[in-house]
């Protein structure tokens, strides 16, 4: 669709549609990576801090990944996991909406933000409360007790797509503080977090964004917030001389006050190769290939494969860059579909799961998708012991 | 020293004495990391968290750090960064402790563990107090007011070390839990946390231990009590079924209840890499060696470089790995120093610190280092303008 999937390495025989949980490997990220060993990390040594900009990337690189979700240069820092930023996240709403004991979110968020969210809470021991309602009751519940409304923007079982702009202004005009998971929007779906006016964003960047297992998450913060939020996780490399080795924390004046421990710099590059790969990429074509996309899976497989229900919204502009379908046999069915070279994923308790990537997606390799999705489920290749044993991760 | 130097990729014309602040690369390392990325992430894809044993490493791997600090297999695990592990061992040890509100910790610990421990304090507002003492009074200043006693076991800047038995015995017999960072242990000197009853150990493997820069951090949790605590940074891969998606957090019974996020996979690859530079050799023959290259490091310099006066304990045994030295000008007379090819680093305000890590370094390194440095000081080679201006980073 997008003319670059000769800037991915896909394994030959492989339709990949799970881009959404791993991304594949961009071709430049094996060298770049094998560059920080060879040439910055080996001959350098600790030098490489400064010489090789290690110390500057996660604001540097922050800046690539923030060009895909509306958010100047300057306002995104790398670091940690997605869950951690929750943690930060959350901890500085509560910090501003000190009057305030409920924090809203609903039952389509990523269980991890959930967990999180209620961990803060339970170690605050303050009187917070989590409140979690369906994902269309979100709007009607928010009112003049929520501190923070903290929300997946995309449901990363159904793709159902959350208005952020209208939610976040409902938002606002409760005095609430907005916070968006944009794990499975970022590189994904178009997002503005300016124009939003979102307080504070989070993703990952192992999805759509390619960066490989394990790369780190960032922070988007409202810049007109950064400088009045005291960090709760007040590491050193958020402190405003880090290497003065103050004996008390001053929090750096810029976004970097989010930064806590040592970047993981091999991954940082990883990350930084698979933003090589947006080069020249706009959201709104990738948009518009991405729906392309899931229209003509949706009529083939409602055509063809009718023993699939949609999970997914019908209407494309209140869903993701996934398509979900619901089967009670989805567990077994996707691992037979896996088994022939197309990968997809399950999520319980019954959602098979299809990523759409248009970067390294075409047309073709959905049509070729679909005919092996119909032989499995026509003539119920799934139905075998081997496929039916769960593994760990799927 | 030991007969394994030939398991590092070490630059030419340098004699590294930074090891303390990031190890060099082990030979094995890009290669292992290329693998990950070329062999497994690119054509195994998602299916590598399973296949390749991505999602189990954050616990296998720890158990080779264990090995070195005496932890058994299973009581450790990897993830996030030190500063993050801080916050997990502290959040655990108040929660273990909720009538004590002192927090108990010396001026000899690396600030970013101050830090942490201040943003904690402040985030819960429920009256903690961190009480920071002089290393000296540290055991007479444990008392039954204190719920958790946090320190580094080897000061960062002169290498002086705690008898950690003696204080967690205090620390016990005051009802305190005692928290550990083996930040410049781990690798370095003879530790057991085991023997020494200690309830949490946390540290980073960058820097005696060789995995790079970002490297994972460890934590190890005393096998009674991992059970009995509710992890603060309650992320789904700490949860008991990660992968079943429920909405509510039940911990995992083990040691995983202290993972939070994915893992950073290509750096836990760096780590493992590091620890086959770890095969076969025991931590007592390191610390013998170590000792042997500190005496003469220390006798050398005290006969020949009058002008640096020694930082760190003249008593082996309650020195780590490393020897420091005051120097007014002693930013100036490292990079001097660093320009002819010996690197070490600065701390401020004036501590001029070299590294010893008998894994690569060896008594002929020692004694052609002490010949730049006695050069660089006898003739004033660091009154330059160009070594007095502080870079970010040393």
């Amino acid at each position: 669709m997008l003319p670059v999937k000769q800037r991915f390495n896909l394994p030959d025989g492989i339709i990949y549609l799970d881009g959404n949980s791993l991304g594949p490997v961009p071709v430049g990220t094996s060298e770049r990576v094998s560059r920080v060993v060879n040439d910055q990390w080996g001959p350098n040594l600790i030098r490489s801090w400064n010489i090789d900009g290690w110390m500057a990337q996660p604001v540097d690189v922050a800046s690539r990944v923030g060009r895909l979700i509306g958010a100047p240069a300057g306002t995104c820092v790398l670091g940690d996991t997605l869950s951690i930023k929750v943690h930060q996240a959350l901890s500085a709403a509560l910090q501003m909406r000190r009057q305030r004991r409920l924090v809203l979110s609903d039952s389509g968020n990523f269980p991890s933000d959930l967990y999180m969210a209620q961990g803060l809470i339970d170690q605050l021991d303050q009187g917070y409360e989590l409140q979690v309602v369906e994902p269309e009751e979100i709007e009607n519940a928010i009112n003049d007790k929520v501190a923070a409304v903290m929300l997946t923007h995309v449901d990363y079982r159904t793709g159902r797509m959350h208005d952020m702009n209208a939610i976040t202004r409902k938002a606002h005009e409760s005095g609430a503080v907005m916070i968006l998971d944009l794990a499975h929007s970022a590189g994904a779906v178009e997002v503005d977090v300016t124009q939003d006016q979102c307080d504070f964003a989070i993703g990952c960047t192992y999805k759509y964004l390619n960066a490989g297992p394990g790369a780190p998450a960032f922070i988007y913060v409202r810049p007109d917030l950064t400088e009045t939020i005291d960090p709760a996780l007040s590491g050193w490399l958020g402190h405003a001389a880090p290497f003065e080795f103050e004996p008390g924390y001053r929090p750096a004046a810029s976004i970097e006050r989010f930064r806590v421990g040592t970047p993981a710099v091999l991954q940082v590059a990883a990350l930084d190769a698979a933003m090589d790969a947006w080069e020249g990429i706009d959201m709104p074509e990738v948009r518009a290939a991405s729906i392309e996309l899931s229209e003509l899976f949706i009529e083939e497989i409602q055509a063809r494969v009718p023993q699939l229900e949609l999970a997914s919204p019908r209407d494309a502009s209140l869903r993701g860059s996934q398509v979900s379908f619901h089967f009670s046999e989805g567990y077994a069915a996707m691992q037979a579909i896996i088994a022939r070279g197309v990968i997809g994923d399950f999520r319980a308790p019954d959602i098979m799961r299809f990523g759409l990537t248009p970067l390294f997606i075409d047309k073709d390799d959905i049509r070729a998708a679909i005919d092996i999705i119909e032989e499995v489920m026509r003539d119920k290749l799934w139905d075998k012991p081997e496929y039916k044993t769960k593994s760990k991760v799927t």
